[in-house]
């Protein structure tokens, strides 16, 4: 441990290249330097808990590769540690760089703790889910340093980032009753802490004692992921002014943040109409000065429970592309049920290929390398490589291998009809047979 | 029949306003007049062959709602034409506007006439596929002659649009020779044209005969639907000269076919960076004089084989955002087998997903009512509403009941944990109770 910095952040501004900088730099093609200045200015943050040590170090910020992250945890229908450790190096493996730990059953911390023990990924938390069921006691009943204590708590477990709903005020509540919104808050967390000030009558804990949290977050280099309580839920929510007065007091508290060396991310929607998406990333990229934005979805219709992966794969694609950082997966079962298994895998790779596409559209170094191997292999027909190549290679192989294709090097869908086949003998001077 | 006109466009050069125009008015919240004065201009087509009385009419125009087409036919594999009619209807009730034919097996003529006589989809077919099936000969003996004679056959069977790769020559073999393209040519159509080509040495019967083509077309009022044999096959070909060459020369037939009266759809990419789609679509747009763009994709990444309808949703989603009128269908299958019916199924959701968004997007006259409905459904959790706003309310039902909640109200994804029943309780000053 270096004794000449606490964060990542405070290292950058004093121009100490960290191990963690070097790591991110050679990912991405970078100079570690370009990386350090990234880091300086809240452009980049490298989450990484000083006491998470098999850490596989990622930087996530808007010139970067895209990161994607997996909500995992366990729950009521869940109970097993094991089983659930299964998954979440499934998931790593299938390429989601950070997972969130939205546990909500038995004691969490030693799932926690298993978590950062054991799993490379970027490990992400949300203190106030975890608070009832750490205490075992409602909601109501808790104080604002009941809130605190478990991100202290979450943070000595080595967490890497807390996504916390410190945006909404007494204020917002006001708001929320005059202002018809057709679904008010649908994010978990920020209904929690909204249900909390309307019991308590009391301000919310995380804007209160925002100095606080800071102060835990920079002893542990814990980044913070401003939640965004009031992302619009619908598409005739997106946009509007809860949406945007609670970005603007994101943007204050990112500033804050910076200046006590703690690193920010802040969240987005959402619901959104896809018109809207492009000039809604440049909008958060202004007012918090460029700090890495993560974003849920964004989902472009309402009407496709059951295929939101889908949606949120359009959304996320044209919010990457247009400077988001970073994309939770969203899961065929979102709105519907947890995800089992195979909707997790479903909504890893939708939350791939959006950012992989996203990430060539904004010509991030080397990203289209794979896709132009793809296509050479595709020109020779050569199947084995395409499978190398697949985002999915088993699935891939399944499709065409159990409709046995026709002719060995064509597929199915086309036969002898097939462009390549007849491109390549026609381009070598062979006779074409159809037939 | 009207005796005053041929086509719906040469009806609408004289102002004169058909039972087809009226139906797509009232259809798009238009008046008949504002469609007449669009399908005079060009910029909307109505497919709608004299012989196919069954028809559904659908007009087809980027300030239209987005339509969807769905391949389909008889092959080897599928060689029962009643179970092919199924497939037909069941793509029709998933919301499929129009029906490709391309089937490739047997007396194709038999299938070809029982879609026009039941089917209420617009009919599509590729004329040069069928031309080798048609005279059970191989590509190489038939003559220009035999192509223009299955054009007519189709014509006369009641076909509403026909896809002609009209637009290579054989300047565009020379440049195929010289300029190295990853995939070449990876239109089906496009390269059975291109092997004839080089096979007999001859010019591109499609182009060189276009004129007795416009003279069929005319006569029974069938769409040209010209197909853009260089669209490129992966993302290294995107944009390249052999695709905006062939876009220039089908800008120039498509004025010949004005001309004649002639409807005109003009089809595009194909595999492309989601950064070039919107640009893209804005040339051809110029180029065509706002033809309506009928776009196969585009696949925004070429790295996801199975996954394809997820590439092609996002691809397709800005495509018609940015002005395209017309999304081919693409499946989980595609570049690897002929698709099943489950992965037809998949195809068309994707299809309509994206269509649905861009819709919202350009805003098209009532598009997101039905996302206002769903929004307003979720907010009450009253979920038999929220199915019948969905887009396949089976799977929807399903994933929530299978994993029975643990709540009536909310569902096993949060529980107690559930935002909306929070805020409702929150917002109407009711305790929480969250354990």
């Amino acid at each position: 441990m270096n004794e000449n910095y606490t964060t990542q952040m405070h290292a950058a501004k004093q121009g100490i290249i960290t191990p963690q900088m070097e790591a991110v730099a050679r990912k991405e093609y970078r100079l570690p330097k370009e990386i350090c200045s990234l880091v300086a200015e809240g452009k980049v943050v490298i989450c990484a808990n000083k006491r998470h040590v098999c850490l596989d170090f990622n930087g996530v910020g808007s010139m970067l590769r895209t990161k994607i992250n997996v909500n995992l945890g366990v729950s009521r229908d869940c109970k097993d540690y094991d089983a659930e450790i299964k998954k979440v190096m499934a998931a790593v493996d299938m390429g989601a760089e950070a997972i969130m730990d939205l546990s909500s059953h038995g004691d969490t911390r030693v799932f926690r703790r298993k978590l950062t023990a054991e799993c490379q990924a970027i490990i992400g938390t949300v203190p106030v889910y975890d608070a009832v069921i750490h205490y075992q006691r409602d909601l109501a009943t808790l104080s604002a340093k009941d809130f605190i204590d478990v991100i202290r708590l979450h943070a000595e477990d080595g967490v890497d980032f807390v996504t916390l709903h410190c945006g909404i005020t007494r204020k917002t509540i006001e708001q929320l009753h005059k202002k018809k919104r057709k679904m008010n808050i649908v994010s978990r967390g920020g209904s929690l802490v909204f249900a909390w000030m309307c019991m308590t009558g009391r301000e919310n804990p995380f804007y209160e004692y925002y100095d606080g949290i800071l102060d835990i977050c920079r002893e542990y280099d814990v980044t913070i992921s401003l939640g965004d309580a009031c992302r619009p839920g619908c598409l005739a929510d997106a946009g509007d002014v809860c949406q945007i007065e609670e970005l603007v007091r994101l943007g204050e508290l990112t500033k804050r943040a910076w200046e006590k060396d703690v690193q920010i991310m802040v969240e987005g929607p959402g619901h959104m109409a896809l018109d809207q998406i492009a000039a809604n990333m440049k909008i958060q990229q202004n007012i918090c000065m460029g700090a890495p934005f993560y974003v849920l979805g964004p989902l472009v219709t309402d009407i496709a429970p059951g295929y939101d992966h889908i949606t949120s794969a359009i959304g996320g694609a044209i919010a990457a592309a247009a400077g988001a950082a970073f994309l939770c997966y969203v899961t065929p079962a979102e709105h519907l049920a947890l995800p089992n298994v195979e909707d997790v895998k479903q909504g890893i790779i939708a939350s791939k290929i959006a950012a992989h596409a996203a990430d060539i559209a904004k010509h991030i170094p080397h990203a289209r390398d794979i896709d132009d191997r793809m296509a050479e292999a595709r020109q020779k027909l050569d199947w084995k490589e395409q499978w190398a190549c697949a985002i999915d290679p088993e699935k891939a192989n399944v499709i065409r291998n159990n409709r046995s294709p026709e002719h060995e090097d064509t597929c199915s869908m086309c036969g002898k009809f097939c462009a390549v086949r007849s491109m390549n003998k026609a381009l070598s001077g062979e006779y074409i047979d159809i037939l």
